[in-house]
C-alpha cells in the first residue's frame, strides 16, 4: 500500500513528530518513532493554523467539523468517515456546583455523542486519515466505548470491521457493538493484553490493511481529543475556563486537551490563560495518579480491578505527559473508590440530570476529592468532563422503584403517597 | 392556585381548543373539554405565527427552543425547565435505501436527545408550562422513556418528582429513572392502568400542585412533538419529505408531525406540500392499525404484549386523529412481529450506526413491510424517525462476541482470523 501523494487535502498536518526526540516523518500510518522508539504527534503547519479565524470554525457544522482546520484529517467533506460527532452541551451545573460548594462549575457532558462516549471524536479523526491512507478494514483494542465507535462508523461507513474487547466487558457493551455486524473478538485477558495482541497484529500481513485506531493510525486519533477542548472554549465564548478535571485511562485525553488549549491560545483565538489540569482515576488503576504523587514520571503498570472499566488501562502509554501537563499547570490528580465512583454517578445525576458512566463518576468524586484536599480552587471556573453513558454501566447504581403498589389510589393511599 | 394574569411571555397561544367541539378555554392546566369530554390542544394567534421567519429560527439555539416562537411556553429563555433537547442529527441512510430499493431516506435520529429519546421535547414543553402554572412537582405516567425524561428534567431544575410505571418494565429504564433520586413508583398493572391511576391523582388534593406531563398538562407536553417535524424540515433546506414513517403508541407523535409540516407550509416557511404519513405500531399491540385496516376509527383497546413496550399503550388516546391524518394524506399504517421487530433494529445498526431501542426496530420493520405491500413509494423521499435509544432495551438483540480467544498471535491465528 503507498501513501497517497499529497495526503489530506486541505489538512495544516504536515507530517509526524516523536514527542521524545522530535525526529519528524512523513504523514503515514506510523506511530512510534523509528530513533528511540518515542510516540508520534502530528505535525502541523503553523502559519497555516494561524489564519484560522472565530468565524471559520462558526460557519462550520454543529459537530467537531467546524475545528477541520485544526485537526490533521477531514478538511474536504467528502473524505470524512464519521458519525458527525462533537459539539456536546456544556451544562451549567448550578446545583452541583451549590452541593460542592463551588462558584462555577460546567460540566462538558460527551455522553451525547452518536454512540454516546467522547471516543466518536477520535475515531472519526482516525478513520478519515486511515481511509485515505489506504486501509480498506477498521480495527481496535478497546474497553468498550472505542468498540462501539469504531463498529457503528465502520458500520455507517459500510467497511469491515474487527474490534478486540477484553472478554469480561459490561454486557452493555459487548450488545452495542454486536448489534452492528461486525467481527467482535473477546480475549480471555486484560485490555493491556488486547493491546499488546493487537500491535503484534498489525505486524502480520493479514492485517496490513487494516486500521486499528488506537495503534497503527493513533498519531491521527489523538489528535480527535483536541476538540473537547476547542468546543469548551468556544461555548464559553471563545475564552479558557481557570481549572478542568478529566477522567485519565492511558492519560492522552488529559494531554490532547491541556494542548487544545495551549493551541486556541498560541493561535489567537483566545486570550491566554494558564488552566490548571486536574486528572481523575480510579483506586482500581491509579498508575498516573499514584506516580505523580509519588513525585516521579516513571509508571509502574498495575493489573486494573474495580468498576471504572472504561478507565481500565494498567500500562498507560501518555501517563508521563499527562503527569508533565499537570504539573506545568499546577494541576494535580487524584483517585477514588468504588462506592466513591457510585456516589459521584448519583451526585452528578441528581444535580444535573446527567446521567454518566462509571468514568464520569470517577470524575465527579475526583472533583470532590480535590476540592477536600484544597488542592483544587472552588472560587476557581471549573470544567468537568463527562465521557460517557450511564446506560452502559448500568450495574454500577442498578436501581429499583421506591414503592410497588397495585393501581387504585386506595393503595396509593396505604403506600404513604398521599401525605 | 391561581394562574398567571398574562400566561406565558411572548408565547403565540392564546388559548386551548376542543379538537372534537371546538370549544374554546383559556390557557389553564386543562386537558378535557368541559362540553364534550373531547381532548383540549393549544390554540395559537395566526398573525403571530405567519410574522416567524427562517432567519429568527436559525439565529436561535441548536435545540428545540429555536422553535419557541412556534410553541406554547418557553420564548423567554428565563422560563424554560429543560434538559435542552432537539437538533437531533437527519441521516442520510444511503445503505439502508439501498438495501430496501429505496431512492433517498433519511433517519431522524433521536436518541441523541439528553436522556435519549424524544420524550425530552415534550416534556421540555410541559414543564416550562407548568412552572409558570405554578406546579411545584413533576411527574407522569410512562412506559419508560417518559419516566426518565420527567425524572431527569425534574433533578436538573431542583424540583421534587413522582414517576408512575408499569412494574414490568426493562431494568434500564428503571434504572435510568431511579438514579435521579425522585420517588419512582412501580405499579402492578398495563401501563394504561397506570394512566387511569393518574388522572385520578391529578383530582386528589395532594396532587393538586403536581404536573402530570401527559395527563393535566397534556396539551403543552403534545405540542413538543412539532419540534420533531420542524427540525426535518429545516435539515432538509427548509422543504417536506415526500413521505414519513412515525412509530405509534398514543398516536399523537404521529399528528403532531403531520400538524408541523401543515403549519410550517401555512405560515409560509416551507412550500406547500402533502406528506404521506405512515403509522408502525407491534403486532403485540395494533389498535390504531387494527383499526385503520377495518376501514374505521373507532380504537378496540387491547392488552399489550410484545418487546416493543415503549409503544405499548393498548387504549390510544390520539388514534383516531392518527387514522385521520394517515386517511387525508394518502399513508398508510401497519404492525410488524417481533422477530421483525429484532431484524430491524440489526437492519438500521448495520447500515448507519444507529444503534435503535425496540420502537425503531418497529418503525425499520414496518418500512419494510409497507414496501413489500406497495403502499410506500420507493421512488419518494422518506423520513424514518428513531424515537429511543437501543443501550435501553438491549435485551431484545443480547449480542455476543464473534469469537473468544487467548491473547496471543497463535491463538488468534487457530481462530482462523488470520486468513
Amino acid at each position: 500500500m503507498s501513501a497517497p501523494t499529497v495526503p489530506f487535502t486541505g489538512s495544516p498536518a504536515i507530517g509526524l513528530v516523536c514527542r521524545n526526540c522530535s525526529a519528524k516523518y512523513p504523514i503515514a500510518a506510523q506511530h512510534a518513532c523509528w530513533e528511540c522508539f518515542g510516540p508520534l504527534e502530528v505535525d502541523y503547519d503553523l502559519d497555516k493554523l494561524a489564519k484560522v479565524t472565530r468565524a471559520d470554525i462558526e460557519a462550520g457544522p454543529q459537530n467537531i467539523w467546524r475545528y477541520a482546520p485544526l485537526l490533521p484529517a477531514g478538511v474536504d467533506p467528502a473524505t470524512r468517515v464519521s458519525l458527525d460527532p462533537g459539539m456536546t452541551p456544556l451544562i451549567d451545573a448550578r446545583n452541583l456546583a451549590a452541593a460542592l460548594g463551588m462558584r462555577k462549575l460546567w460540566v462538558k457532558d460527551d455522553s451525547g455523542n452518536p454512540t454516546h462516549s467522547f471516543k466518536d471524536r477520535v475515531v472519526s479523526v482516525a478513520l478519515t486519515a486511515a481511509s485515505q491512507l489506504g486501509f480498506d478494514r477498521f480495527a481496535c483494542a478497546s474497553t468498550g466505548n472505542l468498540a462501539n465507535s469504531v463498529a457503528a462508523h465502520a458500520a455507517r461507513a459500510g467497511v469491515p470491521s474487527i474490534v478486540f474487547i477484553p472478554y469480561d466487558l459490561e454486557p452493555g457493551k459487548v450488545t452495542a457493538s454486536a448489534v452492528y455486524g461486525g467481527e467482535l473478538i473477546a480475549i480471555e485477558g486484560s485490555y493491556d493484553d488486547v493491546n499488546r495482541l493487537c500491535s503484534e497484529l498489525t505486524e502480520t500481513d493479514e492485517f496490513e490493511t487494516t486500521a486499528f485506531v488506537n495503534v497503527n493510525v493513533r498519531p491521527f486519533y489523538a489528535e480527535g481529543s483536541k476538540t473537547l477542548g476547542y468546543e469548551v472554549a468556544e461555548q464559553l465564548g471563545w475564552r479558557l475556563p481557570e481549572q478542568v478535571v478529566i477522567p485519565m485511562a492511558s492519560g492522552e485525553l488529559l494531554t490532547k486537551v491541556d494542548k487544545a488549549f495551549t493551541e486556541l491560545a498560541e493561535i489567537g483565538l483566545v486570550d491566554d490563560r494558564n488552566v490548571r489540569v486536574f486528572g481523575a482515576q480510579s483506586a482500581g488503576c491509579n498508575p498516573i495518579a499514584t506516580a505523580l504523587h509519588a513525585g516521579t514520571d516513571v509508571i509502574t503498570p498495575v493489573k486494573p480491578t474495580g468498576i471504572a472499566k472504561s478507565l481500565n488501562i494498567g500500562d498507560p502509554a501518555a501517563g508521563p505527559y499527562a503527569i508533565e501537563a499537570v504539573t506545568r499547570t499546577g494541576g494535580w490528580m487524584d483517585f477514588v473508590s468504588d462506592d466513591e465512583i457510585r456516589d459521584g454517578i448519583r451526585l452528578l445525576a441528581r444535580t444535573t440530570g446527567v446521567f454518566a458512566e462509571t468514568a464520569g463518576g470517577v470524575v465527579v468524586a475526583t472533583l470532590r476529592k480535590l476540592l477536600e484536599t484544597g488542592k483544587l480552587d472552588p472560587e476557581a471556573e471549573t470544567v468537568i468532563y463527562n465521557t460517557g453513558e450511564g446506560l452502559k454501566t448500568l450495574d454500577a447504581v442498578a436501581g429499583a422503584p421506591t414503592h410497588q403498589v397495585r393501581p387504585s389510589l386506595k393503595a396509593v393511599r396505604e403506600a404513604g403517597l398521599l401525605g
